[in-house]
């Protein structure tokens, strides 16, 4: 990867601001578009725009795709509509077309399709608008190259010769019979290994991996990852060809929901980096924290019903911090168990009983294991208060066995009712566990300590 | 993605215990061995079995490498080395069988390189057995098609057809010089577009992306995804080409090291899945539960110092969950963003100070919203405790400033010292915060409550 040293920046800034056009477009010829956008966010905006101004059409729609959303907003908001459509749209293959599109407002999106010459293109465009954004669908493009099964192979090199100007990275050539229905697959390879074939259909690769319009996205990215795939055929309810899905968009997505996973599992409320400002990051951290503050504002009313038997024996406060703290961290390990299984489909939400069944004999271990441990060290070390070490034994016991449950059965109902069941872990089930083990302590040492006083 | 239903799996169970071979052969042969691999898996031993020794040795080694390494483990630990050698690594990748030697003993490893007949796969294997796992070189493989830079198209093209056998998938053809130096790369698209070009080099795409055999893998995924990437050249210091790395490899790591970071951030110690046993996933989760246990009893030593003052002002004791709570929230937020920003490369560990400062002013806005709602709380609902209300709210605001800093200067520290960052996520945040948190709430309270007494 391209690392911007401070002297190469300092250098590009002098040149932006002498506004050498000649040294400025010797060094953006050799860079990738993606280190141009790299580049185009280190500078000032005056100095991006002097060097996004000397790029080709080609480029600088390249490099507007490869901008963070917000840069991306504000180049296009200073741009008319017909120059979006001609400088930018007319540039990019229809997948970025149309993820550039749903980015805009409504009203400009109409105004910048009737813009775009090629009817093809806007037609292409407006067919992929229809499809879900999280479906295969969503993510397709329309650039392919096609042929019929019952071509020779110098009519189908005849016709790559002619699709190939328009599309940028080639891997495999589509075969479909008379009805548009795919049929086949045809790599690269084996039109340079087989150059005068009479009939494609004899080496074509049968049966290809392919996926409906309409699956979603997850399934995808994990059928790209089970068949090691670099592209995948995209088809319509009855077999027919309408796009295909290239392997870096679907990277891009396997690591957005991942990350979207990990946040949420961080009580993050909403998508957030490092380098985002103070305020959005604020506004991202703060809903989970309230919600936190307002648990152990609960928490400190529950434990108030409590509060002369806490007067009493005041060693019980001492062990608030265990018991909540142990709930939350069984819960978290449980459902993030059941999310990740049912991200990676190593898990399957029609197993619920079964999965509620193992995680109850895995709390069970856990549960002896956790109380064992701590009526061992009570005994030794505060062995006059027997009710205590007691009430903090079986307290434990329940709330890891409590925990262990509702970890795992609250993300598999989320799923089950297509709520993303990674909402429910972190915060979230750190919080109810913590209540609950309140609860569960305050209610096991009032009937022990009733017991041991009788 | 396939869907084995039950009836399906009766019915190859059936096929099976009557060994069923020409049946059985039928349905394996349009069967990709992802989905083979698959179905083995959800088969007895003995089913599995039978279906696996009807395949070709190709697929039989294609089916071996998708299995889980358990399943994979059991199944060589039956095969002579002789069989390893020549029905196994012979029909695999480089890059695979490097994998599967990895996960030999030591001893099977050179006793299985000796059987390799075909010396050069054996030299190509030992090479790549010299990388370290976790970089460029650890991942690469070595099958690619070469051509000097100087030859004409044809002359590539009758290359290419004596290469292209050994080699399932081609995308590209790299470029070299006379000494082997990286130079182009020729994208098959222009293989086929030009046929008939003098030299080649006139139409390769110079300065192709590439990366040294020592980069870290974390950098090469990144190097996918920020230049869209498919496969991506190797080479040595001295800049010749080694080998080429696959995106699907990188996926592979891309998911693996996500899936790795969110399990460190929920508390599981090992790599754990759904559908792993009851005794693999307790030992994942087990030591972070006694280290929570051994926190929690921590925290009632801690109090345990501080009793007679509970006991005076038992009202202290209500608010301790709410303490240690939102000290492990906020702790959790700051080190998530950290350990992400770290993972897709919009932080770098150079900007330390920066990203403290940045933490340190989100700190004091959440800290300062969260002490004025608790503030608030406690003069409506308990006016008559001045001195509990001043002891919760101070020691919330310090609490969350120092949970920030601490979510944030950690990871950074380790990361600083190449220690994986995440480790310094969830649980040892959470935990670190709740002791923390109570012994500022301690020493907060014991100062206020002796200024008020005075």
């Amino acid at each position: 990867m391209k690392e911007f040293t401070e002297e190469y920046l300092d250098r590009m800034r002098d040149i932006a601001a002498a506004r050498n056009e000649e040294e400025a477009r010797k060094e953006l010829e050799e860079m990738h578009p993606a280190d141009i956008a790299e580049l185009y966010q280190s500078l000032d905006l005056k100095e991006a725009e002097f060097l996004y101004d000397l790029l080709d059409e080609d480029t600088r729609a390249e490099v507007l795709m490869e901008l963070d959303e917000d840069d991306r907003r504000k180049l296009l908001a200073d741009m008319p509509a017909m120059e979006i459509a001609k400088q930018v749209i007319d540039h990019l293959d229809s997948d970025e077309a149309v993820d550039l599109i749903q980015e805009l407002d409504e009203e400009d999106r109409e105004e910048i399709l009737s813009h775009i010459d090629d009817m093809e293109q806007a037609g292409d465009i407006l067919d992929l608008l229809k499809y879900d954004e999280d479906t295969a669908g969503g993510l397709m493009g329309t650039e392919m190259i096609v042929v019929n099964e019952n071509w020779s192979m110098p009519e189908c090199i005849k016709q790559m010769r002619m699709q190939a100007e328009e599309i940028d990275e080639i891997y495999y050539v589509y075969v479909v019979d008379d009805e548009e229905r795919l049929k086949g697959i045809l790599p690269l390879k084996t039109v340079i290994t087989h150059p005068s074939v009479q009939k494609i259909k004899s080496v074509m690769e049968d049966d290809p991996v392919a996926v409906k319009a309409d699956t979603p996205i997850d399934e995808v990215a994990l059928d790209f990852e089970k068949y090691d795939l670099v592209v995948m055929p995209v088809v319509d309810s009855i077999g027919r060809l309408v796009g295909r899905i290239t392997v870096d968009d679907v990277m891009d997505k396997v690591r957005e929901s991942s990350e979207r996973d990990y946040q949420l599992a961080s009580g993050l409320s909403s998508d957030v980096d490092a380098d985002d400002s103070i305020w959005a990051q604020t506004k991202a951290r703060i809903p989970w924290l309230l919600i936190g503050v307002a648990s152990g504002i609960l928490a400190s009313v529950i434990l108030g019903g409590f509060e002369s038997q806490l007067q009493a024996v005041s060693a019980l406060a001492l062990f608030i911090p265990l018991i909540g703290g142990t709930g939350g961290n069984v819960g978290v390990q449980s459902s993030a168990i059941i999310v990740q299984g049912l991200a990676n489909g190593s898990l399957d939400v029609k197993e619920f009983g079964k999965q509620v069944w193992k995680e109850f004999r895995i709390g069970l271990l856990n549960a002896s294991v956790i109380s064992l441990v701590t009526f061992v060290y009570n005994i030794f070390f505060i062995p006059d208060d027997f009710a205590v070490t007691m009430s903090v034994t079986l307290s434990l016991f329940f709330v890891t066995m409590f925990a262990t449950l509702l970890g795992t059965a609250i993300p598999l109902t989320f799923e089950k009712f297509k709520i993303n069941p990674a909402l429910a872990t972190g915060p979230f089930i750190q919080i109810t566990n913590d209540i609950i083990g309140i609860l569960i302590y305050v209610y096991v040492s009032s009937w022990l300590l009733g017991m041991f006083a009788a």
